[in-house]
Formats: structure tokens, sequence, C-alpha cells
């Protein structure tokens, strides 16, 4: 059983916490607690063996923890994912191979594309896929389109697997927290369009990618991870762009092993992340 | 302050040990805790923002914790350490520099060397250096003659910084967990001597550095970090040997951080690290 | 157009082979040459932008050339290759899913393997799947079953995606320098059964896996790339597993590419890799 | 003996070149060519075994080569720095003690400080240290007494190991391609001053520096290497800082030991790098 707690800091909470544990002869078998003193702001997870209730553990901690409090007991071992993509197969195909041999933590429930492009790769996998064009009617239209089917399946988080249209904020505030993107660079390098075309120019020794979840402001949300790999010289913006291709997959990979795993909090621009 | 307990595991440590610091108004901005279930075997590092007294809490802690726990609270700020050499200057250069400049975490009391080679360096630092060679001696005289030095500092480690012999058990026995080498290759590959000549002769792609504590099997001691560095079909032996300095600097350099910051743990053939 | 070439070395070869592209105004826009002093050997791959009649290229160079020199011009764009597997999905989807979209620089012909698991992911991709057992017979027979599949694709290479069968040397010698196997460690530790299982009991830092062309001493063949990992206290044998496939994935991945793009050379139990 | 050739590019330039070589029976042991087809440059990088007379091969490739060529032939083995600094020693020790050893690949004439912070350990090892202040002068002036000094070593390079002033356009017109910088971030991110802060302020999971050479535009020159480490939500600035020291200065080291191996040509704002 997994336990994950956010609020405001106090002194004593570690102890309030693990004593309504104790005092339920659970066994804690690993914990990490951190406090950003800057913000003044608690974060902890924990992991017990054993399973117990829920609703009772969560009154008790209630009774213990500041008002606010954000608490998360036993969290769905499976959440599910809504993926949107556009063209660009590497990172949904991870997602739907490991989905398929149930090594995803969570599951996918269907696939939108505003190109169909991907489509007979979905199917391949008996995965629902919307396409839903922005071609030919205004960004609202289009993004009530996708919240439409989103919402039918109500899933946890919506997964951005290199979907190259930019969301607005009507249509953000409605998945707030939930919305996991890939971005092609290590932010904050290179925001917005063509990264590797901007890297080449650059002539940079580095190229990264960087899983971020998605706010108003365009790559300008709280990183979850990022990694780099070196390219160089002989290198032009088609080989940056194949090379970049096995980082995104892999940064995506590891930021919703994170996220499904309950090792990742969100408060204002950042994340903690107990990896 | 820093605290670090380790102990055989029991339901409701986590809580005894924080509910002490709760009722003293400490705050914990920082916990981590591990529990081996392989071997019941409970690990904590916390630190808390405010001093108090160590005494007291160590007297409280050992009221609520298994007999033989290990407890150390509030560890010397830099520990004193002797550094034992042969030849090779790179691991030494970095400690001296980082001595000098008071960012090693640690002070260096002293350096053994069995050549003289590198008094010269330890002399410009102002570092007292002792040349005790292992010739025309038996290895008892030889590692009594370096005992005498060594206690005469009374030092918290004793650091093998790319020192080439083997050390009996004798005198292994003497510093229990306090003896930390510097191995050549990523452990468990190539033990023993050359292990840059097997390395190229096996045409390895990487070649590693190990820092680990030392016992009294060759190279098997506990293991504290280790690190790769990718190589090619142009390096031969020798080249190997100039890219290994690298890594072995920087791999001892990362050990020493995390021991000195009171982040190992050592428990029989292994480590905890909170990194 | 690219051309590789391995021979004895001599003084005057690289003027010699390029000579004979001058003459032709063909222009060279990448070159790398490298002699193995130790084994007087010489590798060089080149790339010229325009195309040009293979055989009398061919011609040419064995007039400049040393006897016995291998010289390939123009190499298939698209080798063939036959997949070996047993249980484990995770090199072989990531196969599959590269072969689907054109982006593996080779066509898998058919997948064998020793155990049914696999065969529902090769449908769904349609790429014949071929099961053969290694149970309740000989390996002479084992093999030959495999052998008899092989050899009517006529594939460029075997890959070896988790094929847990050690192969005998009349097999292996079928396909010289043809067979490349994926190994769950970083040679030459941990060589043979359960890696994960001896690093987590040794308490290694760091796990890796390694890819390699197959000879007939188990994991001792000519080694192509290897990657590693860091892993911790906190990850049981299971974890390291876990963790292991992703690299495991990588490190293939990896070493197809710099095979199919022509830039791995073997010359006894070395290899040279112009990445 | 090492060749380093850099020109318009033309086809038959490694015939012509090799040819020159192949007359005087002159063995290729490495060779590495380039052509930037965007640029239509030629760069190439060669080793051969023996000694020869270096005027007499200089003038034999004038005569094959386009007349702006840059050859070098047989480059100082030992190239003379000079190292501009201001308070962090951590680059300048690196430097200092790789030259002391006589593995630096380059031998440091001189150090200039505009803060008196660093004189003892350069006096420590023997190096010339000269105190220029910036204060209560004009940038010229400033500029003029550094200049001054440096002209009377007539180093081949002049290192800036965390030199904390922008230098004008007239210093650095100077010493064309002769200028390397560490800074402290993986650039094109966080150009300018404080880019820890920046990068805490901004949450990234990662934490660079960029070794480059140094022209008129801020943070823009031609980059040589780049290294990237990962960092959590547990460091704030001051440990950035820290943990940015180790990678700084071994980016720097990279870097040094690429340029003064002759493995790096600048054309335009970047560079080829033959490592």
């Amino acid at each position: 059983m997994v336990i994950v707690i956010q609020c405001a800091d106090q002194t004593g909470l570690v102890s309030a916490i693990t004593g309504v544990l104790a005092a339920k002869k659970l066994n804690i078998v690993s914990l990490r607690e951190h406090v950003d003193q800057t913000e003044n702001r608690f974060y902890m997870r924990l992991e017990v063996t054993e399973a117990f209730e829920a609703d009772l553990l969560l009154s008790e901690f209630q009774r213990v923890l500041p008002p606010a409090a954000l608490i998360t007991i036993n969290p769905l071992p499976h959440k599910k994912i809504v993926v949107l993509v556009t063209k660009e197969y590497h990172c949904l195909a991870d997602i739907l191979v490991k989905n398929y041999f149930s090594s995803l933590g969570a599951t996918v429930s269907a696939v939108i594309g505003n190109y169909p492009d991907l489509e007979d790769i979905c199917k391949r996998f008996n995965i629902p896929f919307f396409f839903v064009s922005h071609e030919n009617k205004d960004k609202a239209t289009f993004e009530d389109e996708m919240t439409e089917i989103i919402l039918t399946y109500a899933p946890e988080y919506l997964v951005l697997a290199k979907f190259m249209r930019i969301l607005s904020p009507a249509f953000v505030a409605q998945f707030p927290k939930q919305i996991i993107n890939i971005h092609h660079s290590f932010l904050p390098a290179f925001i917005g369009a063509n990264p590797y075309k901007k890297a080449f120019e650059r002539g940079v020794k580095l190229i990264g990618a960087t899983a971020h979840f998605v706010t108003n402001d365009l790559d300008e949300g709280p990183i979850i991870t990022q990694q780099t790999i070196s390219v160089n010289h002989s290198q032009v913006t088609a080989d940056m762009v194949k090379t970049g291709k096995e980082i995104e997959t892999s940064v995506l990979a590891k930021a919703l092993r994170l996220v499904f795993d309950d090792r990742v909090f969100v408060y204002r621009n950042k994340t903690v992340v107990f990896d």
C-alpha cells in the first residue's frame, strides 16, 4: 500500500502520520519526506507491506493533518490514460507495447490523433483510435470534440505523445495536473517549434528531451524528468530528429513510470520527484 | 542536525523516532527510510533544521529502539582522514585541493606513501607525508609502521587513493568499515591486478571504477558507488589508463562526499546509500 | 554510397583507395580509417554522395589492395534478419515496431521462438512466427529445425533478442559474424545465467547490458556496444530485471543500428566501431 | 606526427593529401575526414607513426590544396596557455595539478586574476600570478593591462577558468579562435548571469556546463563540448552551484584535452570535433 501526502509544513507531521500507522501495526518499509523550505511545503511518500481499509486511514490522517492536505491512500494500481498524438509513432508505440504486455502501470483507454496516420498501429493492438482533425474549424471546436471523447473514458491522465498542437487555457483548465507532455528539447533551451533545427544551427553537442505537466504557458509547466544525449558535427537536423526519437521515447517512458508509481508531486511550477 | 539510525526492523520505528523529535518541536526537513526485507534491517537518515543536545536525544532514542541500534546524532561536521597512496597522483591531488579550499567535508591529517613520489605535492599543501616503504620487510612490519602513524592521528576514515598493496586481514580488522578504496574497474569485472590491460584484451566498450569499503576479501567489500565511461577500438591499454584516471577521481570524490555527508550505511557485504 | 574495407595494413592504402575514387570524380564526404597496430590490421569506412557501378569499383580496389582484403561496396540498404526469442518481449517488440515503421534499417523476415509466448505480437505485425520447442529432443535436432527455417530466408543476420538457449559450435559455425546477441550484464561481469540475481547479491550500484557477436565461447564473442544504468539498495532482483529490460532494449537497438549502417568491423575477438 | 587540414571542399582532396604521404612511405594509422555539405567545407585530421620534415610536407600540401587551406603539421606537442580567473578555484586547480604532473598537454605560463584570491594556490605550484583589478578603471584600461601581460608570454590559448568579466570585442579580436571559456549552463539554456539561480527557479532536473570559444556575442561562440548532470527537488541554488563545479571542471578539462590534441576545428559559429 502506497500513501502520498502533500500539505503546508508544520512541526510534527511525520510523527503524527506514522503514529496513525504504528497504532494499526502497519510496518513502513520505505519512506521519503521532503520539506521545501522556500515554499514551507511538506511532501511524503511511504510504502507499507500490508493492506488496510483506506477510508478509515484517510479520516484519521485528516484529523492530524492541516485542513487542505492532499492525501492519497492506496492509489489505483492501474490508472486509465488517453493518449493524444499527431503523426510520429515512437512514443505511442512504446506505450502501446507496454500496455499490451501489462507493464505500463496504467491502461490505455483510447488514442486521439489529429491526423489518421497512427490509426493502424492502434488497431493492431485493439485500442480505440479517434481521428479528430484540427483543420477547417476553430480551436474551440477542435478541442471540444476531443474533450467529448476524453470525458467518456474519465482517464486519470492525458498523455501528449508528440501531439503537435498547442492547447488552449480553457482545455488545459479542465485537466489540472493531469496532462503530461514530451517536449523535444532540454527545456528551457529551444522552447517552441523546431528545436532540432535550432540545435543544429547553434552547433550544440547535446540534445535532449523533457517530460512535463502542461499548464497555460507553452513549455513552461512543471518538469518531471529530462535527459540529454551527445550529438556531433556529422549530424544534420534530420539525424538529430532521429536520435531525438530515442531519447524522447525514453524520457516519456520514465516520466510515466514515475507518475503512475505515485512518485511525482506538483506544486506551482515545480515538481518533487521521489525516484 | 543530521541523525542516522541502523537497527533490526520492527513495526513502529519511524513513529517512535519521530515522536521523540516532535515532542521537542524539532522540524524534520528531509527523511529517508528503507527496510531491507531480506535482512529485516532498518535504515534511516533525517535532517532537522535546529540543533539540540545530542546526549539527551541519544538516550531517548535508545529507550525506544532495539538494544543494538546504531545511532549517530549530529555527526562530526568534518571528519579526519589519513590517505594511503603509491605513485599515482590524480585521486590524491583532488583530495588535497578540496581539503585546501575547505570543500572536502573532511580534513586530511596525513598522507602515507609506500613510494616517495607524492611527497612533494603534499608538502606544497602543508600536509604531513610519511614514506613507509614495503620493500625489504615482511608485510606485518610494513603494516605496523603504517598503523603506528595512523593511530597518532585517530582518523575517522582511511582512504586508499590508488594504494597498490593488498592489506592483511589483521590490518583491516583494526579499521572496520573505515577503509575506503578506489578500484580501477566496474566490479565485479576485472577483479585484481591490471584491469585496463584485461579490458583492452577483452575489447570492452566501457571501462569503470568502483569505490568500496575494504574487507578481508580482495575487491569484495561493500560497494559505495560506481561509474563507467565509454572507450573504443582506438584506445590501447595506456589510453584506457589515462581515461580511467578521470573516472577514478570522480568516483572516489563522489564516494567520499556521500560518506562524509553520512549518507552511507554498511551492513554485511552491501551498502544502503541515501544520495 | 558506403564503402567498407578491412585488410592487412601496409603503407599507402588510403592513397591507393581514394585515388581510385578521385579518378572517377567521386567526392568523399566522410571517412574514418583506423590501423590496429597490435594486429597490423587496416579498417576503413567512407561515404561518397554519388552512386557508381559497384563491380567496376570492386575490381579496381582489388587491384590496389592486398589479396585477402574484405571489400563491401554499396551494401544492401536493408538487410534481412531472422530473430530468435524465448519469452521476453521487450527487445522483440522494439524491433517489430521499427520494422513496421521502416526505421529499423533492416527487414524482419521471420521470428523463431522456443516458446509460443511471442507468437501473438508477431501476428499483429504480420511477421511469420515459428514455434520450435527445444523440449524432448536433443540440441542438434532442435538446432537443425531452426536452421532449416533460417536458411529458407537467407538472412544477413540472426538476432538473438533474449533467446535463452546456448547454441552449439556447429550451429554458430554456419553463421560466422552473423549472429548478434544481447546479454543482460556489462560483460565480462556476471557471465552466464542469472546476472541480475548475482548483481543483487553483490550489491552493485550499476547494472548493464552488452550486445555482441556470438562465437563458440559463451558470452565471449566480440563486443559491439555496452551501456550501464544506476541501481540502488531499494531494488531487489525483480526490480533490476525490470530496469534491465530498458537498457537491454536500448543496447540491442544501438548495436543493430551500427551493424545495419555498416559501422562495425569484426576481427578475432574484437570489433572496430566507427560510430 | 599529426596533420590537420581545413579548406573549401573539392573532389579528390583525400587522395591528393594522402598521395603526398604515400610517396614518402609514411603510414597513416588514424584518419578522420568530414565534409560539411551545407558550408562546402573540408576537415581532416590524420596521424602517421613516423616523423618527417614539416616544411617540406607543408609546401607539397600547399601545391595540391586550395589557396586558403589551413594546414598544421606536427603541431606543438605542448602549447602554452595563460589562464584568466576570478575567485572560484575548481577549474584552475584542476589545470594547475595536471600542469604540475605534466598531463595537461600544455604548459601554464601564467595566471591572471581580477581578484587576488587565487594567488596563493598559484604560488604553491610556482606559477606566476598577476592580480589585475577591474575596479576603479574603465574596461579598456583593465583589458590593456591584461593584454600587456598576456603578450609577454605569447600563449597559443587563453583559458577563461571561471573568469566572470565580459570581454570587449576589441580584446577578443586580438585572440581569434584562441580564447576558451567554460560557461556554467548547457547553452543555449540560461545564457548570461546566475544560471543556477534560474535553473532552480525553473525547476529543471538537469544542469550542465559548456566549453566554447569566445566571440563577440556573449555565450554565443562555437561550442566545443557540453555535459549535463541530474539534479532534484532537494537541491537549492547553492547545492546546484556545488554540483555544477564538478561538471564545469570536467567539461573544461575535456575541452582542453580535445583542443590541445588538435581535434577541434572552428568555422564560423560551429566546431568540428574528431574525438
